[in-house]
């Protein structure tokens, strides 16, 4: 048997997000019938977690595992004919049996824009939140640091995920201002993210972007382990899952 | 009467260009449906120059005249109601009656993107050039010094267009590329470009970049005011119109 490790980069808006939802078909699927187009065989691919609808990836990584004859450096211009193009294999690896797309991961960066202007952004409406009201990037750069380090962080984690624990680790956080094209660039490195963790952190940034609240309130946002306490979900057309580490 | 100059940023994706094109819906009378939801009347708005189906802008320019009550302070707004979210008015001012966005124009600034990678990039797919073969942008920056200031661009000229003269100057151009997401950034300013002038020019610099001609050659497919002597027209989806002078 061998098992392949591929990395993938979408565009995630016009799927239900990486698995199916009801009838609208998941980007997952469209790689597992590209799969079967090389292979011949119905076999399950692994993705190192979902991607919910809208959301977009640089560097999502997936494995399958199986017997098949096509060597691995074929494998990804395989896939990549059999395959729209909004998403694309960028890499296949063989690895060994062991390896599991989820499961091996020890850690995941994200990328969310922010489009900050009074104006919509034609060319960016897809790959970008847009957020009128002129953001404070300091002020956000200045709660952000409250969230770095090992933290129970139940007050950013949407309700619909089994997890074991809600304690992560976030390791980086940097936000950025491109003033030529108004995109604000918030990127995230951690061991893992609960589920909708990132865009509701980016969520609650924006509210003290705007001024709404104190930089010094995420502190005790993220203490009062409380969903209820943190700001909206950002939306998700601006986030991109940048890169999976193993 | 009034005349009011508009800026526009498009997304030109699934547009037959500026204008309408057979049974395909142009820009143009995207804009000038809006403009009669808000006057209540028929009134031909006139762009600065056509863009070509696919090609995108971040600032248009186009200018109509009538007679109308809504203040000029709400137009801009009042377009983007009854405009899809792939095209938006980001600036709408009174101008005296002799402007015309075409005639008074003095010159134009284009931004061009090609992605240098092996891969497709699912996310720039629609406005980036796909070049798989690694480009040198030292040899195309060498290159494109040859195209500055006043020349007969008829080298770099489609048939179908109108123009008293295919003399223009080209002021600045400008090639940087981000290594980090494989994009190279074309940037050309001049008084004017004539029908895919910028998109020849690319196509050559391309054959130029990897490795396919000198960038010596340039001077003399510049001098030899032929068509055929220079490189095929880059794909319309790399370029955007970026600004117009006045």
């Amino acid at each position: 048997m061998r098992t392949i490790k591929i990395t993938i980069s979408y565009d995630g808006t016009k799927y239900s997000g990486w698995q199916r939802q009801n009838n609208a078909i998941g980007i997952q699927n469209k790689i597992e019938s590209a799969v079967k187009k090389i292979t011949g065989k119905d076999i399950p691919i692994h993705g190192s977690g979902r991607t919910d609808k809208g959301v977009h990836a640089y560097g999502q990584v997936a494995s399958f595992s199986g017997e098949f004859s096509i060597p691995t450096q074929n494998i990804a211009t395989a896939l990549n004919t059999h395959l729209d193009d909004d998403i694309v294999i960028t890499k296949a690896e063989e690895v060994d049996n062991a390896f599991h797309a989820r499961y091996s991961s020890v850690g995941k960066s994200y990328i969310y824009n922010i489009y900050n202007n009074s104006y919509r952004n034609p060319i960016m409406r897809n790959y970008s939140y847009h957020v009128k009201k002129d953001l404070d990037i300091e002020r956000m750069q200045l709660a952000s640091q409250y969230l770095l380090g090992e933290h129970d962080f139940s007050s950013f984690m949407s309700q619909g995920s089994n997890v074991k624990t809600t304690v992560r680790r976030i390791d980086e956080i940097r936000i950025g201002k491109n003033n030529k094209d108004d995109i604000i660039t918030l990127y995230f490195k951690g061991n893992g993210f609960l589920y909708n963790m990132v865009r509701i952190i980016v969520g609650t940034l924006i509210q003290i972007g705007n001024g709404k609240r104190e930089p010094e309130e995420m502190k005790r946002i993220l203490q009062s382990l409380d969903r209820t306490q943190a700001g909206p979900r950002a939306a998700a057309e601006g986030l991109f899952l940048n890169e999976v580490y193993y």
